[in-house]
Parts: structure tokens; C-alpha cells; sequence
């Protein structure tokens, strides 16, 4: 299971796209405060993987290459938790 | 530019899975609620592209597959402007 507080402190390189509480910064990019926890864990494989590619996606593979299932738990966790603006 | 209410009236399809006001039906589908409008157009171009592959992407692909330019604008602009909720 994720654990927010864990993946708050692992979200630091993820806040300078997606913000520091989720709400990107630019609107090419997607929000993440308040998505479904399963999906974001799902997509971030997804971009792992290389199952995504153009615009972004060549950084999204650079920056989740690194990381364990854990991780993705745990980013996940912590993105879900927060609550979206609008 | 996307139209907001053209966009509702095109989204009967999308609704099977994002809910019929943005708000996944299952957490393994994201909320499109508030999400930022030039992002879901570039998602959904991604996806039309064949830039998205795993997961619930070939279902994507088929549903894109025959969206115009303007349809993309005009579900990004209804999809946006929905409130998220949590």
C-alpha cells in the first residue's frame, strides 16, 4: 500500500510540473491533486514502461526510471490525497 | 476554441467510464473534472496518434480515433470546466 507522507517526500521533482500541491503549473500538463489513486500508480508504469510517447512522455520515462513499485505506491497515495482546486 | 456545451453533448460515450460529470466510475480511469483544458486535448491527440499503448489505451484509441480537431477542443473545454470534486 502507498503511503502519502512517504510520497510527499519523494515528490519534490515531480512539484516542478505538477506543482507543490498538485495543481500544475502549466496547463499542458495535468493536475494531479485529487486523481484516483489507482490510475496515477497505472499511468506512471505506463510512462515507465515506454507504453507512452510525444509531448511529455520522454520525460515522464526519464523521471519514473528510477523508481520502485513502492515509490509509485506511494507517489500515488500522496497525489490522491491532495484536494483539487479549481 | 473549444465549446463547453458542445463538448457535453459529445461526451455520451466518454461518460461510460469518466462519469457523467468527470468523476471516474472506476479508479482505474482518471477524473477528467477541472483537469486543465490543453492537457486533456493533448491526451487525446496522444491517444488517437497510437502515442499511448497498456492499460485502457487501445480502448482510448477507438474512441478517438474518429474525434475532429474540434471535438477534441470542445470535450477538453467541457471536461475543464466541470468542478472536480473529492
Amino acid at each position: 500500500q502507498g503511503n502519502s507522507a512517504s510520497g510527499h517526500s519523494k515528490s519534490a521533482s515531480c512539484a516542478a510540473c505538477h506543482g507543490a500541491k498538485g495543481q500544475a503549473v502549466n496547463a499542458i500538463y495535468p493536475n494531479l491533486a485529487g486523481q484516483n489513486e489507482d490510475y496515477l500508480a497505472l499511468a506512471l508504469r505506463a510512462y515507465q514502461k515506454g507504453e507512452r510517447s510525444g509531448g511529455q512522455a520522454g520525460v515522464m520515462q526519464a523521471f519514473t526510471s528510477s523508481l520502485s513499485e513502492q515509490d509509485i505506491s506511494d507517489l500515488a497515495a500522496y497525489y490522491a490525497s491532495l484536494t483539487p482546486l479549481k
